[in-house]
């Protein structure tokens, strides 16, 4: 069980792409949602796993990931999923310090590109790259539980 | 990934004491349910589990399993759960070259002992031991998701 704490934020341009060094593909979906937890496969790269996370929002929350095989994986996103899957291509990006997360999105939220930045505490401070935009970490609808609900490319202009 | 074969009876004594080989206690509770999926945490003695086993009925379903620390376990079953766990002790019971489980169920499902016999085919033949009663492999109502919803301490007479 970990606290994960981070900070979520939308992506002004490409000049990211300057300094990344490393990406992998990511496809996830959602198998269960209650009031009480969030329920998601994830496949990275090679890699796949199974994650609870508890429903309750804000910076921090309860979460629980665990390896499982990759064959599994496809089988329950093929299975037991709710909606779609949200495919994204997850790239690393440093900036002074810091290894941000960008993740382009593709399929039904394509045009999206968020990054993210994990914290060790809630108050530290960090240095914003210039491509950084408007912070959505509270933002519900920029949540990969909601963005398989309701996509990207089903929001309406001047929402 | 496993296809699940098992069927399921209800026990009429208590002979089946006289030749147990072992026994271990067990906790379990399901945090989510949806029309594709049922998602189990179940601690079983020592080792912890996550299971989701696909929500369509009948003898044989898709099963995913995967052992977990103990203490996410408890800590999952304590935050996630949608109803009060389930306790039961499950005791080895070989007979007539075959092992039974037999379930002996607590907390608000006392009074209920359940035996269960798994299979490798569907039409196998087995052997059954005397204190077998009534096969319930397809009453909804004896399965550990009913029973977690509507345990048998809560069942009317002539039901």
């Amino acid at each position: 069980m970990a606290i994960e704490i981070e900070r979520k934020f939308v992506v002004r341009d490409d000049s990211w792409r300057q300094s990344e060094i490393g990406s992998a593909p990511i496809e996830q979906a959602y198998f269960a949602r209650t009031p009480q937890v969030k329920c998601r496969i994830r496949i990275f790269g090679d890699n796949a796993y199974i994650t609870l996370k508890s429903a309750v929002g804000g910076l921090s929350r309860h979460e629980f990931e665990y390896k499982i095989p990759e064959a599994d994986a496809v089988e329950m996103i093929r299975e037991f999923s709710i909606e779609p899957p949200i495919t994204k291509v997850r790239y690393d990006v440093p900036f002074k310090g810091n290894i941000w997360t960008v993740d382009v999105f593709g399929g039904a939220n394509d045009g999206l590109v968020l990054a993210e930045i994990e914290l060790e505490s809630a108050d530290q401070a960090i240095a914003f790259p210039p491509w950084i935009g408007e912070e959505v970490t509270n933002n519900p609808r920029y949540e990969n539980s909601s963005l398989a609900r309701t996509p990207f490319t089903t929001w309406t202009k001047g929402d």
